[in-house]
């Protein structure tokens, strides 16, 4: 099982590393492009006896606990099977 | 219109932000851990007047051309109207 998380920087929170990608964009004729916000993403591989709601619930506190600052950050994940 | 641009480590490279990741889950007793991976994440806002294969088409050269190494990385990608 897998569970993928999604951590992204708060949408009030200033993200410079994605200002200096739109910039360089920007340059680079990729006029398309509106706003770019920078974020991480980690994949972790659970063992496979787990089921799905305690999958879900190691998850969700490995995120909130180990892979996200509360004070800026926000998370998002999705468990695949 | 969004498009999400997932940026990660090949299979054959190692990881070792992820692994430090998986040692301190670990030491944390999280034990139904097996691998950490960590990867870019990138929300990319689109001008609203692109059609769909349009976007596809930039989102692709720019995941390929600016946010990805190619030695190393590899992504995947996914748009949201």
């Amino acid at each position: 099982m897998k569970a993928h998380v999604y951590v992204t920087l708060k949408r009030t929170v200033l993200d410079p590393q994605g200002q200096t990608i739109h910039g360089a964009l920007k340059r680079m004729q990729y006029t398309g492009v509106e706003e770019v916000r920078q974020g991480k993403y980690f994949q972790l591989t659970l063992r496979g006896m787990m089921d799905a709601s305690d999958a879900r619930a190691q998850v969700e506190r490995i995120a909130r606990d180990v892979l996200t600052n509360p004070v800026i950050e926000e998370f998002t994940y999705r468990i695949e099977e």
